[in-house]
């Protein structure tokens, strides 16, 4: 047997966690906190329908779409990114500071296949994303963690982190964090871009959920902070728009995204032509702003279901985030619970899965399995109500 | 500044040849002869929208095209493939052996992440895929080429490099070549088949062009002369549906497989979900084989245009390939000519431009000059017959 390229076996612990959460999303029989789809009602299919339909009612647009395109993709997407997105965030970038990728997912691994060499540091936080952790494993990268205040990464932690392992990146998602929905403070914010240029590190500001904001400020990107080269900003379209359309961009210094670009050349050419100028027309027909007021409220009611009932149902001394917007919730549970222990039997009795907050840390010593993380979008109001108050009783019956 | 990744250096020699490529096809003021786009005419514009249409009238349909789908591909695209593509050309794979990947390069590229360690060797043909050798270049491995006769690859040569280097894996295009329209002979495939298993190296055949056979007999991929887990088949359906699309396809044992599959959840998640089910029901409506004879039609037409054009006008000496199929002819100019050094003088004088063959060696030895790849695919027949007369009088000024 051929042998595979020794990174597979950096990815194996992983992959193993990735699967547990796959196999429990397709499991028809659960009710699934676990993963982190958009609400089924969450898609315009009749607005999208409708802009497809003018696509193909238009035979130069409709040759575009179906034709190779640039690799930093289409002008009038990363138009619409720069005045829809950009631009009302704070974000001042030229257009060939912004590049359309094949999802959010794609642009962290373009940074990661211009910069990670293996053996190189990434600092994270702790907890952090699974799926860049995968990525990260993926080039052989070392990830070391940082730990997290109840206003995000702590600065000190992070400093003495950047001393003592001269890191080529930092990867966080200040807002609404996956998995705990935590938010960065603006000051910190501000801290770390700073620290990014004094060390020379690249920080990469992964945001996926800021559009999604229930309740609280506004918050700017750290890349809104800063006009240091050291800021890179990976966004994904896939929770304001559509995940099955693959569409996320990046915004970097234009010399750093001539080399982003070089490596998303040789790694897909260029990204879907059609979905691409169907999300450039939603945004330039003005369709944005009504879509995510519609996103939110569902999304809000969600959330205030499920906080009201881990706090009317879980066991006494089971602590919880509160965030702002994006999907998750982060819980723990009292002393004597061990989350990832419960979870087949979880699945088992009250037919619910959630997901396991040990597969979010990247420390060798940590465990974690106190802490669980839940995601509300994509389980109607009735059904999280209800789910909540089995689980609780659940819970409780295991102390 | 941070710096980036060994990787990056490795790529700096294709990345320049790519961009002259680039230029070229973006400059509207040349008639271009050096990408590899389909003709505008082979856009199947009012069949898709009518496909996408329907998809948006169906609700399930249409949440399941925007929602996120299955990293291997959706269900009823792997079947079409199977049903349409595969078992017609003699491969017998089961569903779980077959993955929808984002383009034809993506495949390359899931092969390369799974395989691939710095320093590994990769056996190539010589000349080769320019965008293959890029990717191989991106994950620094070493290429080493073998001499291809008219039918294919030198198979002797072949066995004595994988003596001499112990590959893991030999890149080839065995039917209509990029860049030199050659196709490999049955003898020749299977004989290929065998030494993979013999000295357990993998064989990683793309096979882009296959479908589209303007004249002579079809052949056999090398995947389907044989059960070995050594073969790995990549396509595309940029050629045969849309490259806007961005969609291809994987054939590999399912072990390996699975493999594969772990490597596209990494770094992509799934592959857009709205361009793959059009494709499937494209293909489940029964629009493939009307659509595929009028490409044939279309291209067959202009590579005789073009063969005519090289043989009435280009200087005394020259010689050419004959494909069957696929995009390119191959042309070698006559002693004293340089196709390389006079690529400049043929955009300024003549306005056409054309694939340096110099480009598409990976021999440090290697020159190559001599050669030019020409695409025929993309241009109308009365404009290639114009461009091959200027250009032959072009080169003849220059004997």
């Amino acid at each position: 047997m051929v042998p595979y390229a020794k990174r597979r076996d950096s990815m194996n612990y992983i992959i193993d966690c990735m699967h547990k959460i796959m196999e429990s999303l397709t499991n028809k029989d659960l009710i699934s906190f676990g993963g982190g789809a958009p609400a089924r009602e969450a898609y315009p299919i009749g607005l999208i329908g409708d802009l497809t339909q003018s696509i193909f009612g238009d035979e130069e647009k409709a040759i575009q779409a179906l034709a190779y395109g640039a690799t930093i993709g289409l002008p009038s997407l990363r138009k619409a990114v720069q005045d829809h997105l950009l631009v009302p965030n704070g974000i001042a970038a030229n257009l060939d500071e912004i590049m359309i990728t094949a999802g959010g997912i794609q642009g962290i691994f373009l940074v990661c296949k211009l910069y990670l060499d293996p053996g190189d540091v990434v600092l994270v936080e702790s907890p952090t994303f699974i799926h860049a952790k995968l990525l990260f494993d993926s080039f052989e990268a070392t990830c070391q963690s940082c730990a997290m205040d109840e206003d995000g990464l702590n600065i000190e932690d992070l400093e003495s982190k950047i001393k003592k392992y001269h890191p080529k990146l930092i990867y966080t998602m200040p807002t609404f964090h996956n998995p705990t929905g935590i938010s960065m403070s603006e000051e910190k914010r501000k801290r770390m871009a700073e620290l990014a240029e004094t060390y020379d590190v690249m920080i990469l500001e992964d945001d996926p959920y800021s559009e999604i904001r229930y309740s609280g400020e506004k918050l700017k990107p750290i890349k809104a902070h800063t006009k240091s080269k050291n800021v890179i900003y990976a966004n994904s379209l896939s929770k304001i728009f559509s995940p099955g359309a693959r569409l996320g961009y990046l915004v970097a210094d234009a010399a750093i995204m001539q080399e982003l670009t070089e490596m998303k050349l040789a790694i897909d050419t260029c990204t879907n032509g059609l979905t691409q100028m169907i999300c450039a027309e939603f945004f330039s027909g003005g369709h944005y702003p009504s879509h995510l007021r519609g996103l939110c409220d569902i999304y809000r009611s969600r959330r205030d279901v499920m906080q009201k009932g881990i706090d009317d149902h879980f066991p006494k001394g089971t602590k919880r985030t509160s965030p702002d917007g994006g999907y998750y919730i982060w819980v723990e549970l009292p002393q004597g619970l061990d989350g990832r222990e419960l979870l087949p039997a979880a699945n088992e009795v009250v037919k619910i899965t959630y997901g396991s907050g040990s597969d979010f840390f990247v420390e060798e010593n940590h465990d974690g399995s106190q802490f669980l993380r839940f995601s509300f979008a994509g389980i109607e109001e009735a059904v999280i109500e209800n789910a909540m108050a089995q689980l609780g009783s659940f819970f409780k019956s295991k102390l």
